[in-house]
């Protein structure tokens, strides 16, 4: 279970008075805090409060302050290419760019983006059409994402696809559909592509969104989760992830498999 | 997501010494504590001490005393089919027998009698053979029991079978073996039978007993698990059954839904 840190992104309020002050403590300390906590990955974005024409800059700043402070690979999340190309071409390692669409004028973009900078992808199960409220329909559109990694060369375990989780509370029906499209997805092509998810989407504007986001993780790991976006600093959904590896046989049991898994 | 509480159970030092001493406090503590908890049976076990001779006369005692203290259904669980028919003679209601394996010999005696005294019945995957480590052979083993369960009268939903989780730490690549044998007994009829576990056994020995049994719980009601004999008293095992309730969209959110699951 790849977990990828949620918190520098500039809807919270310490990373966004960061950006506007270019005080780069918060981000160090996010970076560090969550490398600490177990995550494999930083999620790394501007938020919704930065001009468009500054958000490649900002990407940069964000990218190289936090890799300045963690030795993790960054999950670069924008909806601007723009922005994303900025943070892959300061990146140290393999990035992971979030996201395309399965729109083919998105994926004509990130595919190709992925393949150059020899970073992965995370492709969500929606286009220009909204998302869809069936399972069947969200795997007709990862087969979409599966063929374009083909056609382009991106290696399949290097494609996460994000079924797209929804607040329980707002659209409660599309919970099992999530799950069940997971499963499918794992079964369009061998090897499978990864699947991913912004965990935290389930509970928002709900009660018990601790308790909502880890019941969650755990119901879509049963069917082949791979990896979400979520809040590492939350100590029970990472003990929650170390043990649905150990049930479902992907960690070997150990006296210490809470310990062991945040220390991999 | 049915929950029947584990406690009453002779291998527990207070139910032991109740039993012994003809003392009813400890049984009528633990059957009012876990209809508050969120129980909705009442797990009924002379426990591994009682002569066998003797093991009817307690069970009958047994049941007795706990519905004396609780408005609760029982689940009879014995091995002794002596044992189990007396308990259900002064059973109020329908009771659940636990139970059967898929050997002729045994569903020959308990399918009749669970239809005789309008019980369900528990039916374990296993035989004579033992517990095989497949879920396709757990799968095989349960459409025996669903097949007794028609040549039988007795309604499929009213046929519980367990896959039989076994300890992380020792048989720990059963683990996703009973999660695929849920998945696939949920599909072997429609209507389906209901599916449980002794949720307690997957972490037998293990550190961090109640976060796995949670967690395999969450894992298990992804693919279909419908109730587990467990622990109650367990707060953040019934949260989470609560959580995944919602989740799974079985139950209809609200901002109370812990509180609303316990009250049904």
């Amino acid at each position: 279970m790849e977990l990828i840190g949620e918190r520098i992104n500039g809807m919270f309020k310490d990373i966004r008075e960061a950006i506007l002050n270019k005080d780069p403590a918060a981000v160090e300390y996010w970076a560090r805090r969550q490398t600490e906590k177990g995550a494999h990955w930083l999620d790394i974005n501007t938020g919704p409060t930065v001009a468009k024409e500054e958000q490649p800059a900002v990407m940069e700043w964000l990218v190289q302050v936090a890799q300045s402070a963690s030795p993790l690979p960054c999950c670069i999340d924008s909806t601007s290419p723009a922005a994303i190309e900025a943070g892959l071409k300061v990146h140290r390692g393999a990035a992971l760019i979030n996201s395309t669409t399965a729109d083919q004028h998105k994926m004509d973009i990130y595919f190709p983006m992925a393949v150059k900078y020899g970073a992965k992808l995370v492709g969500l199960a929606m286009n220009d059409a909204g998302v869809p409220k069936d399972a069947s329909a969200r795997a007709a559109l990862a087969m979409e994402l599966v063929v374009n990694a083909d056609m382009n060369g991106l290696p399949m375990t290097d494609l996460y696809i994000d079924p797209l989780a929804l607040p329980a509370n707002v659209a409660q029906d599309h919970g099992p559909e999530v799950i069940e499209a997971i499963r499918q997805i794992k079964m369009l092509s061998d090897p499978s592509p990864k699947t991913t998810m912004g965990l935290s989407n389930v509970s928002q504007r709900c009660n018990e969104r601790h308790l909502l986001n880890r019941t969650y993780m755990v119901l879509c790991m049963a069917v082949g989760l791979d990896s979400c976006v979520c809040d590492v600093d939350d100590d029970a959904l990472v003990d929650a992830a170390a043990a649905a590896r150990v049930l479902l046989n992907k960690d070997i049991y150990c006296d210490a498999f809470i310990k062991t898994f945040r220390q991999r």
